[in-house]
């Protein structure tokens, strides 16, 4: 998974050094990995310090309070789940392309025995009441996921693989909710059936929109 | 909102007397009041004595710990989660029945102001993973939503309003996925269009099967 720059993250309010960099990015990943094993509210500052092997003045350092260390969590998860979908997120432009990012979805959430569910829907239903600013984020890390959907069902339109009445826009939202509701369902009941039920569902309609 | 005995919930020890059924109600209200505000883990058992104006002996004598407490919780949302739903969700046997139920669904949203998203899909995402009793709660819970979708469509198809191919256990998945995510989607986005474009999408696949 790269750590490129996410258009979802906390502002840089200084320069790093290289090492300083690899440090920064390594209290992200600790705190990522406890925040989705165990959500955000149990998972304390010291559990990150403990994690990275970091020390509280270091941890301070990078991130001021917890909240800023959460957003750059978010960030962070943002980029890991649409790395996790390529190639065929940024390409969905064809059936079979729908169709391969669903199986690599499905067989995602297998290889995680469907524990965990989505690392950012599953923040959101945590957080996204309480925190203005973190939902902010969420909100913009959504349609970061969102974008690419609408675009490849765009593509489709235009090459005539749909028909002129078919609305990416509707459709790229149904399919991210019922990524997420089948995520959660999934992780609930321990078995991809209904996130595989819940894509394929979507990905019918969006056939019968076939030109 | 009725409290009437659901299907889901803690096994009664003990009979109770009418006003020992009483404060038990009122604990388990509070406690599902504060959990849908601020979450499992955030709902600490003095809140709920405070908030229900019960005594720690008091509590401890209906729930011996928030382990159990929680429970009854998700017992005491399923069935209002159920209840909110009514009449249509026990009748969803026209695409009138099914449109009426997505309206009350999204006219439920927008009385809250899209905040807190599904009392039971937002405990399934804080403590699916860590409590394996309460994830059977939350399966059970489920279940007991999605049946009287399946039913409905089941009863479509038989007075012939949806074609024999109509696979009434996979639509009925697709809607209670359709409904978790645009839940979450609602709630992060603080608007009920994820929530609408959602179920709509999947009443629109239920409409393209119209006998």
């Amino acid at each position: 998974m790269t750590t490129t720059t996410s258009s979802v993250h906390a502002p840089a309010v200084r320069r790093l050094t290289a090492k300083g960099e690899a440090t920064r990015a390594r209290i992200v990943e600790a705190a990522s990995a406890l925040v989705f094993a165990h959500g955000v509210t149990r998972t304390g500052v010291e559990d990150v310090q403990r994690e990275a092997g970091v020390s509280a003045s270091q941890l301070y350092h990078y991130f001021g309070d917890k909240q800023t260390l959460m957003r750059a969590v978010i960030a962070h998860q943002t980029t890991a789940v649409l790395a996790a979908q390529q190639p065929e997120l940024d390409a969905l432009d064809t059936f079979e392309a729908l169709e391969r990012w669903r199986d690599r979805l499905v067989a995602l959430q297998r290889s995680r025995h469907c524990v965990g569910g989505c690392p950012i829907g599953s923040i959101a239903a945590e957080i996204a009441d309480d925190d203005p600013e973190a939902r902010a984020d969420l909100v913009a890390g959504f349609e970061q996921w969102e974008a690419p959907l609408r675009s490849g069902l765009t593509t489709m339109r235009e090459r005539g693989l749909l028909a002129d009445d078919a609305d990416p826009d509707r459709l790229a939202l149904a399919l991210l909710a019922a990524l997420q509701g089948g995520l959660l369902l999934t992780q609930t009941r321990r078995t991809t059936v209904p996130l595989e039920t819940a894509l394929d569902a979507v990905i019918e309609l969006i056939r019968g929109y076939a030109a």
